[in-house]
């Protein structure tokens, strides 16, 4: 699924997420705020890029849209909104953005690491869609699967708008190699990239 | 106004603004930015507050799309969007926000320090639609003042909604003060708070 190296283990669902509803919804609600922060970031830092400025602010807040609705089904289960969670997984990814080789190699490795991103918590939303007990969150990660399929395609798009094409393409691999190389750490913990 | 201490200068306007439209757009999408970057912070600091979180996020949405608004008069004008601009009132703003004196002295301020920007941008915010010559954004600041004041009034109840109102009033009065002393530095140049 959207070159995904590794498939999760849908063990992960039972041995960790369905033990730990209130952990998870906490954890993901956060995963939607730092994607919206991240957008925003992204518009700050390449201004001189307009298209890549609309979109994103439109994607923080359908992002912002998503934490309200995670925040919504932590509120219906009696539950209360944790602090945020670290998340090891994005911070290991985050290694692979190359610094000081100039503003476009530094925008492709950030436009790729959050495609890279969308598309894992696309396929891990598949794996809790197709293997969670609770029906209506069943249903709610089924919807948002869709919504991070667009948004890995979206940011690709972009990438390849405003640099060679080639290169994004020849990055990419990269970046699926690299991403297969760390995520076999994970798939045991309460977490969306856990 | 807002019981803001001192008014802008209109000379504002035509001494700094009118010379450097293209500038005080670019900062002024940045301010929307800021503060949707704040009411993010505000929901990630103070997660156990479920009211505020609601609040933050339909917050940050709305400065998302003012910023969306700014971005769209700056292309329509053929400018492009500068590089992010240092807000120096803010800065000083933040010093008066009181560290180490607990969880609840930090939110009172945070929400006070919030209240006071949306206080004064209002009151900008009307300068400029009374003075500025180009009536598409005369307009268009007519209706982010009543967005501002709305905001401040939000965050306001917020506070006394969670602590003790007449600490609030007492902390505001200060922070009125304050506010006062800073901003006769400024009126001078090409910003929102400049």
């Amino acid at each position: 699924m959207l070159g995904l190296k590794l498939k999760t283990d849908p063990r992960w669902v039972k041995n960790a997420v369905e033990q730990n509803i209130e952990e998870i919804l906490t954890d993901h609600a956060y995963c939607e705020q730092k994607a919206a922060s991240h957008a925003i970031s992204l518009m700050v830092n390449f201004p001189e890029y307009p298209e890549l400025v609309k979109t994103m602010v439109d994607l923080a807040r359908e992002e912002l849209a998503h934490f309200k609705m995670v925040h919504l089904l932590i509120e219906q289960r009696g539950f209360t909104l944790g602090r945020e969670r670290k998340d090891p997984y994005v911070r290991d990814l985050m290694k692979f953005v190359r610094k000081g080789l100039g503003r476009e190699t530094m925008m492709m490795d950030k436009l790729l690491f959050a495609a890279m991103i969308e598309a894992r918590s696309c396929e891990r939303f598949k794996v809790l869609h197709d293997h969670i007990e609770d029906r209506e969150l069943a249903q709610f990660y089924y919807d948002l699967m869709a919504s991070e399929a667009r948004h890995y395609i979206t940011f690709i798009k972009l990438a390849k708008q405003y640099l060679d094409p080639e290169a994004v393409d020849k990055r990419w691999e990269e970046w699926l190699e690299y991403e297969a190389s760390i995520i076999s750490n994970y798939g045991i913990s309460e977490t969306i990239h856990g």
